[in-house]
This record gives C-alpha cells, sequence and structure tokens, in this order.
C-alpha cells in the first residue's frame, strides 16, 4: 500500500486516503470562487476538472485559469483533468486530436503537479500525455471509470495491470455498482493490486451503493478518495467534513 | 439483510447495523454508574456482559443487578451474555454446568429482552439454553468467536449456517484478522449469509485491523455493531459517538 507522491513529499503525510477535492467551474470567475471555499477546508489534492471549463478551446483562458488556481491553491497540489465524455466527462468544445497539445500546454505551465489521462484513449494519445508527463517531470494518473456496471475480477485485476503497464506512476479504476457484491468485489481487486503493483492505486465504486469505498477504500488499499468541497464531479461523492471525520476514527481505530 | 426484532419491534427503526454498548461492570454498584452513562448515549441495544460480574455464582445478586439495569436501561432492550473465556470472556466463579440455571433464572425475570450463547458450548447446554430463551418468548443469538485468527471461506460460511441450524433468532461471528485480507473475506461471508440465511446476521473483524467492519458491516449485511458507551468489551471498539457520526454520514450518503 502505496501512498501517491507529489515532488519526493508524500500527500497527507504518507496515511491512506489522501483527500482530494474536484473543482468543477465552468468560468474563471466561476472557478475563483469554487476555490476560495474549497482550499479553505484544506484537502490534500485539488483536482481541476478542465472538462467543465467552457473555454477549454481557447488556450489562453485555459491557461489563464490554470495561473489563477494555482495562486488561490496555496500548498495544496492541483491534479489536471480533462475527463473524457464516455467515461463520465462533460462534452467539451475541443475535438479529441487537440486534447494532448492541451495537456503539453497545462503541463508547461508549471501551474499544475499531476495529471491524468483515461487509458482507454487513443493508444497514440497515451503514449504522448505519458510522455509529456515525464519531461515535465509529473507523475500521470492512468484511470478507468464504468459508470454503467462493475467488471468481473478478472476485468479488475487487469485494468490495475494495465496502468502499470502503459507506465503509469498510479492506477485509478474507478466503478458502478449494482449491487453490494460487486462493491466487495471492487475493494478486494484493489487490496489485491496494492500488494501486487508498484504504484499506488485509486478505486472508488460511484454512486450511494458505493459510497462506503469513499470512507473506508483506504483500508484496502485506494490511496486517494474524492470528497465534495463545493460541488460534486461524480456520483456518490461525500462532504470533506464529513470524510475527514470518518477517516480520523478510522484512523485512531486501527491504530488503537 | 434483516434487522434485530424485539418484542415485535425492529431495532434501529430497521436500519442496519443497529448499536449496541455492553456493560462490563464487575459489582452492582459499578454496573449502575455504567448503565447511568451508557443508557444516556442512546444505543439501541444494552448488552449485559455477565461474565464480568463478581457474583455471577450468586442467583440473589444477578437477580438483583438484573432488575437494576432493566430499572435503568428505559426502552433500551437488554441482551443477556454469558461469554465464555475459551471464546474471550472472563474467569467466572461458576461451573460450566450451572450456566443454563443462570440463563434460566435471568431468562424468567422479565429483566432481560434477548440471550446470547456460544454454539461451541455443549451441546446439550446449547439445547437447553435454545429451549428456554422460547419458552419465555426471548429471542436467541448463537455466536462463535474466533480470538486468533479468521476461519477460511467455507468455514466462516459454516459457522452462520451453524446458528440457523441450531435455530438460532440471530447468527453472529466474530473474528480476529492477521490480514486486510482477512477482514475483506469475513466481509464477503457476512454477506453471502445476510442474503442466504433467513434469520439476521452479526460479524465482526476484531482488533484495530477488522475496526474498518464496526463502521461498515452494516453495508454488507451485519444487524449489529458493538460500541463503547463507557468501556470496550472486546478490542477494536469504537466510541458509540464516533460510531453514530460515521453511520449517519454513511446512511446520508447511502441514499443520497
Amino acid at each position: 500500500m502505496i501512498p501517491i507522491q507529489v515532488a519526493g513529499r508524500a500527500l497527507a503525510g504518507g496515511r491512506l486516503p489522501a483527500v482530494c477535492a474536484p473543482l468543477v467551474g465552468r468560468t474563471r470567475a466561476a472557478l475563483a470562487a469554487e476555490i476560495a471555499v474549497v482550499a479553505a477546508k484544506r484537502p490534500d489534492l485539488l483536482e481541476w476538472r478542465v472538462d467543465f471549463f467552457e473555454a477549454i478551446a481557447d488556450p489562453r483562458e485555459v491557461l489563464a485559469a490554470a495561473a489563477d488556481l494555482r495562486a488561490a491553491s496555496g500548498d495544496i497540489p492541483i491534479l489536471f483533468t480533462r475527463r473524457c465524455e464516455r467515461e463520465g466527462g462533460q462534452p467539451i468544445a475541443l475535438a479529441e486530436a487537440g486534447v494532448p497539445a492541451l495537456y503539453e500546454a497545462v503541463a508547461g505551465s508549471g501551474c499544475v503537479d499531476l495529471l491524468d489521462f483515461e487509458m482507454g484513449n487513443d493508444a497514440a494519445h497515451v503514449a504522448q500525455v505519458r510522455a509529456l508527463a515525464r519531461r515535465h517531470g509529473l507523475p500521470l494518473v492512468l484511470s478507468f471509470h464504468d459508470f454503467q456496471r462493475t467488471p468481473g475480477e478478472a476485468e479488475l485485476r487487469e485494468r490495475f495491470a494495465q496502468a502499470q503497464r502503459l507506465e503509469a506512476d498510479i492506477a485509478k479504476v474507478a466503478v458502478m455498482p449494482q449491487s453490494t457484491e460487486d462493491v466487495h468485489r471492487l475493494l478486494g481487486a484493489t487490496l489485491e493490486a496494492s500488494r501486487s503493483l508498484a504504484i499506488p492505486v485509486i478505486s472508488m465504486a460511484m454512486g450511494g451503493l458505493g459510497a462506503v469505498t469513499r470512507l473506508c477504500g483506504g483500508v484496502f488499499g485506494s490511496a486517494l478518495t474524492f470528497a465534495v468541497g463545493a460541488a460534486p464531479s461524480a456520483p456518490g461523492q461525500i462532504a470533506i467534513e464529513e470524510v475527514r471525520a470518518a477517516l480520523a476514527t478510522l484512523q485512531r481505530a486501527t491504530s488503537a
């Protein structure tokens, strides 16, 4: 069970899970208002979901927003994520072919600290983003999301392994459970991956049925949980204050 | 997933898990002080662990203590439990042969609402306690505890099934995990038992490693979690205030 490292420092002092709050503002003004609220709640990480940003196709606006966020984030690192529509993101006004250039520009700005990219994207794009992240010295999350179902045990194992094979620095798997059995299987696959892989793993089961994984996933090896600072970015996310309280209870009880 | 019923009413309004606080006072005076503190915290159930009671061999003292507890418990039902030494209880000044008579006396007093007895006891005693519980109209928990390890999947399944075969009204399995894999297996066996059996099931993994099950076990079908009112009765129990807060977070998130 490996914590996420950013610039040589483990998030949350190495405790599992660290807490990440998403930013989903549609405009620079909305993002500025949002990060003021969210950063004050002291998450361990901020995720900028740029697919919510209306001016995503305008590089100047994107870089200006990134600079705003960096200035307002204080010492909290920023994860930069364009979630694709197929994996639960917003439709964007930017052709898919332009996405690696977007990542290149933002990574080169020095305004973000980690990148997330779906491993289900075009293989050439995955390779490009892998290369540019390395060039800019940024850890890369390679992610997989299924908003409909929870794959079987073998496929879950393969999704975590695939991320490592593609040279991810961090592997992420998010699924939609249809039953508590699905939730249990996701936790088991997470535990196994956290033991067998050489990189940190992140997982969650989404929606109400999966909400338990947002509190207890760390016990089963997930290095990061997403919690609501101002607005959720996926179904089932819980307010950061409540997540922190439950994690503190668990951590006290676990070390007692 | 079936809630525990007492006198025709589901504990905790049918939510899983209900919260039970143990009482471990060694004297009548200590028990009186303890229940004053614990009942004020409004657990859904109180468990009187009579193996902690020094005068356990004196029926008059036991019945007087039971009456004290009944008077102080208000509307909170009481589970009566002699946990045997082999399964994590205290050594008692009462010969094993006298234990069914102890249960008979207390069940007949009208001061308790449920009984717990280990299914690993002498089969004749299990049958006696089964019969007397029925005669007095009290639900019977048949329980199994392993304070050393966590049995494999097949044995866990068998322990839950054995309780139902012995005509328990509620099946309880408590184990000591040596790894997070053990914790995961216990949750899986609980989920399976909660689907397949016709009676409510209770489970927990003890100690720090298992503490997560005291918060999240209800999601996986456990009908009851034990939490500290004044003093713990087993390793890994968490303060009732913290358990309630985490359960409230989970229940809000699950129904969102």
